[in-house]
């Protein structure tokens, strides 16, 4: 049996940036092969049988050359059928898929390309700024601050840097930090004016998110006193006038997540897993518990046990696949119980059922099928 | 209340390429103004009660004006929780966010920007080819192919087209189809070689998705022998040189869903509305029965109602949350008996519960909660 291999951007770092599309395939993948810019969170969605490869560059690790990966991506094809080369961002822009996509083809291995958020995309809404715009940016350009093939050996692409200046369009520098100060000195030598806004940008959409605000004639200056960490992007713009930060909450408000499950007699590890993961990724203190009939643990323990954590605020998400009685008369009375053993702020998750929200999933798992021969 | 305003990217057309957070967001929406060029099964994806408002132009009918739409923003943002701007596409590249994002700002209303799969991923997807390349285009050029306020009143953009054309860039042109033929002309006036290859997208991802491939110089010719329809994004680079066509399949093969659900003793709609939910968007024949006790529909009925239409392939999705005695036991035992009535291919959806399906979501869900002040 020979494989599909696709190629799938996961967005920029934060897992809620994966497409639907993204998210039902990898929930079937047999082997991911990934880039050291996916998130740890994002290859938990996986299902426990797949194999996880890494094959990105990482300090200090020798990295897999691309003859390497592509190498990789057919043997896997060959034996697998579902093979997710996954890529930061969105994999046809600086992702290298020209070179992957003629590899599959000519080993005749069937290859489709599923797109993604673009670090661009990403850094802009954290910035609360659009890309292009009437007055300060009509265009967008994506490009590499980085070659490892120019001339003049300098790392620095060889571009024609004036042109790249004259419509005075947004520019987005991928890789961008290595150069930034030789493509600020390029840029003001071309022609762009000096006070033009810059900003370096790392683990963006992640817990570590850091800006670094500058103007061209004081990127250097910046770049030594703050050392941006890898990988970031340089974004050189006016559009950066209209910037906004968002704030990051960072309040001490102890949060806690209670989570009701209908219980089952046969018994199962997925509330387990689920408990596991919000407690890991979220870092927030999360119970489970069963309601109907006298399975175990019921909530009334678990909620006791959450209670012990003096919480001040706890989120209630309720498990039922269709609006039965559970739904509709079980959990108002057991948020009402709660409420009389706590002061902490009780948030109910308000689902219409589970069912609608699975939908879209639904949906896409019956078009993928329908697409298979 | 003060509500808050989401300006949401919904990608390209296919409902897939939405992220996990227009899709939970969407979810709890309780309005939504939304563009053309959202398509209406996005749609589906809100909870009865959210008000849909379209406020993007339609043949023939009059559309929102840019303060309108400001204007309408803010007064559902004074009545309203959660209010989405939804955009075709991703809400920072050539959407008029700008604007908004100002408007709002003024209004002291909350804004966040959910970023999206830009039209130009979508159209590279398609072609099975990246954006950018090595050799045949080290960036990539997002701009307008239209302006309602150039100097010449000519509609076109008043860009340095030399300098567009000097990087040999991948150009993507978004409203690239009024303008197409001069934008042609002009390219080739500033430098760019006249068998540069070209191709207009329209229908994007969507069913009617259509392809026109051209060369610069006869760009004309093309547009009117073959009148692409709006919508459309025009493209032109040599990156053009590595393109595929994803052949979508034309096959006539008969296939058909069956959904198994765990019975309840309230009544709900739900599975009837996935059914018509599925039937209407895929155009798939769907039925589904319960399974367990003795509730109606039941499985074996549906099942007879199914074969009636002679499927030649079968797709089966059980649905429950936790993998117990349903999903170990009694569904192989229904697939089992399935295949003894037909000789339809039956394809069990392979899910190791819907927990670890719905895991990502209820992550999101927290999040969003913790983000809330």
């Amino acid at each position: 049996m020979k494989g599909k291999v696709f190629l799938v951007g996961a967005g920029p770092g934060d897992p809620s940036l994966l497409t639907i599309k993204a998210l039902t395939l990898l929930q079937k993948a047999d082997v991911v092969l990934y880039d050291s810019l996916v998130s740890p969170e994002v290859l938990e969605f996986c299902p426990t049988h797949c194999q996880k490869v890494h094959v990105g560059k990482r300090k200090g690790q020798h990295s897999k050359s691309q003859n390497e990966i592509n190498e990789m991506m057919i043997a896997f094809a060959q034996k697998y059928k579902t093979v997710i080369r996954l890529k930061g961002g969105d994999p046809l822009i600086l992702g290298r898929s020209g070179e992957e996509l003629s590899a599959l083809r000519e080993a005749n291995i069937e290859a489709e390309i599923v797109p993604g958020v673009t670090a661009a995309s990403a850094a802009a809404s954290a910035l609360q700024i659009p890309l292009t715009h009437r007055h300060l940016g009509q265009g967008a350009i994506f490009l590499s601050g980085y070659s490892k093939e120019n001339p003049n050996q300098d790392g620095l692409p060889d571009y024609d840097w004036e042109a790249l200046v004259k419509n005075r369009f947004t520019l987005v520098f991928y890789m961008g930090l290595t150069n930034a100060d030789r493509i600020a000195e390029k840029l003001i030598a071309a022609g762009m004016p000096q006070e033009t806004p810059a900003c370096f940008m790392s683990h963006l959409t992640l817990p570590g998110e850091r800006f670094y605000f500058a103007s061209l004639k004081n990127v250097k200056e910046v770049l030594e006193k703050e050392k941006p960490k890898f990988p970031a992007l340089f974004l050189v713009g006016d559009i950066l006038q209209l910037s906004r930060i968002t704030q990051k909450s960072t309040q001490e408000t102890k949060n806690a997540v209670m989570l009701l499950f209908h219980g089952s007699k046969q018994k199962s590890n997925e509330p387990e897993s689920l408990k596991t993961f919000l407690e890991n990724t979220l870092m927030l203190r999360t119970e489970y518990g069963f309601i109907g009939g006298d399975f175990q643990p019921n909530w009334e323990e678990s909620f006791s046990t959450l209670l012990a954590q003096k919480p001040n605020r706890i989120f209630v998400i309720p498990f039922f696949l269709l609006p039965g009685k559970h739904l509709n008369k079980d959990v108002p009375e057991i948020i009402k119980k709660m409420k009389e053993k706590t002061n902490a702020e009780i948030t109910l998750h308000a689902q219409e059922s589970l069912l609608s929200v699975i939908k879209p999933l639904a949906w896409e798992w019956v078009r993928q099928w329908q697409n298979e021969s």
